[in-house]
C-alpha cells in the first residue's frame, strides 16, 4: 500500500436497509474479511440503507408496493457518491435486479453468484443444497435457476415449514430479536439436511444473523452465509 | 408508525470510515437500538465510509497530512444524499469540528455532549471521570474541556501508559485483531480506577471495540461507550 490515498479510487457502493441489521452486519463483515493493518488499508465504501424500501416479498406475493422506484433512487444517491460498483445485502431485492442493471452503467455484484462461488470455496461444487430464503425469494426462484444452471439440484423448505419456521425467524431478527431467532432457522436447516442437501445457502440476509447467534456448528452441514459471500464478491471486485 | 413511508424524512448522515470497524459498528448499534418490529420502522441512513481520511492523530501530533479536506468531501457527499443531521463515530475527527460545522448547514452531532449525556444517564453526575482516547484526542483536550465545563474532574493515561496500552490497543482494532486488543485497553482502565476515576469514557470509537470482546464486566465500573452514546444521540435527534 502507498502511504498517499488515492482520492480517485471508487466507492463500493452498498445498496442496503433492507434490512438495517444485515447491510450494518456486511459493513462490519466487509472490514474484517479485508486484509488490512490500519484504516488506510480497508475499501472506501457509501452504505445507503433506506429501511422505507417496500416489503419485498410482500410486492411479489400479494401485490404490496413496489420497492423498485426505492431502490433506483438507492442506486442514484450511489452513482452520485462516486461508486465503482453496487452491491445489495438482500437477497429478495435481486428479484428487481434487472430493473436496476437497466438504469445503471454500474456493475451489480449478484448475491446468487456470489454464494455459488462460496459454495465451489466450500468444496461443494455438485449435488443437492438445500436454499432457505423469505417465500418472495423462494418463489421468485432466485436460487433455483441459478443455481440449477450451474450443476446443483436445489431444494427448499415446504410451504407449512415456511410458515411455521423460516418466514418467523426472518420477522425475528427484523424486530431485533436475533436470539430468538436461531431455534426456528436451524430446524428448517436440519430438515434440509435429512432431506439430502450437502450445504444450505442462508439466502436472506437475516438468516446468518439469526443461526449465527446460536450454535450453529451442531446442524452438521456447511452453511452459506450470504453476507459474507457478497462481502467476499465486494473484495474480488476491488482486487483484495 | 403509518404503513405508507415518508419519502422526505431526512436520512441521518454518518461520516465515518475512521475506523471502518466502528462505523459499522455505529451501524449495528444504531440499528439494534432503536425500537423497531420490522424494516420500515428504522431510521433511514447513509453511511459515508471512507478509511482514506489521513490519519487523525499523526495530523495533530506529528506534522501528518490534513484530514480536513477529505472531511468536508464526505460532508459534501452527505448533504448531496439528503441528509439532515450528521454523526461522525470517530472521536478524535472533533478535534476538526469547527472547520466542519462552519460549511455545513446541517447539525453535526457532538460525540462528547452525547457522551456526557451517557454520563448522566448512568447516574455520574460529577466527580472524576477517566478518559481513554487517541493521543491526538487527549492532546487537543476535547474532552477534558467539554467536561470540565459540566463539572466533571478529567484524568488521563500517563504518557508511557499511552505508549504502553491504549496506542497499542487502538492500533490492534483497526488491524482486526479486536480480540488482542483487551488486555492493554482493559489494563489502562484499570489503572484510572485505581486513580479514583468513578466512571472511564472509551473516548475512541475502537476502544470500545477491544474492551467488550472481552470480560469488561470484571473491570467493575461504568464505561461510557462513545459508540452507543452517539448512536443513542442520532435516535433521539430523529424523534425515536
Amino acid at each position: 500500500m502507498s502511504d498517499t490515498p488515492n482520492p480517485d479510487l471508487p466507492f463500493l457502493g452498498v445498496l442496503g436497509g433492507m434490512g438495517p441489521l444485515a447491510s450494518a452486519q456486511f459493513m462490519l463483515r466487509l472490514t474484517l474479511l479485508t486484509p488490512a493493518t490500519r484504516d488506510q488499508d480497508h475499501l472506501p465504501a457509501v452504505l445507503w440503507s433506506d429501511p422505507r424500501v417496500p416489503d419485498r416479498t410482500a410486492a411479489r406475493l400479494s401485490g404490496g408496493e413496489d420497492p423498485l422506484p426505492w431502490l433506483l433512487r438507492g442506486i442514484g444517491g450511489l452513482e452520485a457518491a462516486g461508486c465503482g460498483a453496487i452491491a445489495i445485502p438482500c437477497n429478495t431485492a435481486h428479484g428487481w435486479y434487472d430493473g436496476m442493471a437497466a438504469v445503471t452503467r454500474l456493475p451489480i455484484l449478484h448475491i446468487v453468484d456470489a454464494a455459488a462461488e462460496e459454495l465451489a470455496r466450500l468444496g461443494v461444487s455438485r449435488g443437492r443444497i438445500g436454499v432457505m430464503g423469505t417465500a418472495g425469494t423462494l418463489a421468485m426462484r432466485l436460487y433455483q435457476e441459478r443455481l440449477e444452471s450451474r450443476g446443483y439440484d436445489c431444494i427448499v423448505p415446504e410451504p407449512a415449514e415456511m410458515e411455521a419456521l423460516v418466514s418467523p425467524g426472518i420477522a425475528l431478527v427484523k424486530s431485533n430479536r436475533v436470539a430468538d431467532a436461531y431455534a426456528p432457522l436451524a430446524e428448517a436447516a436440519r430438515i434440509l439436511k435429512a432431506r439430502g442437501a450437502a450445504a444450505v445457502v442462508l439466502g436472506c440476509t437475516e438468516i446468518p444473523l439469526g443461526i449465527l447467534a446460536g450454535p450453529h456448528a451442531e446442524i452438521g452441514l456447511p452453511l452459506v452465509d450470504t453476507i459474507d459471500a457478497l462481502a467476499l464478491s465486494a473484495l474480488r471486485w476491488a482486487g483484495r
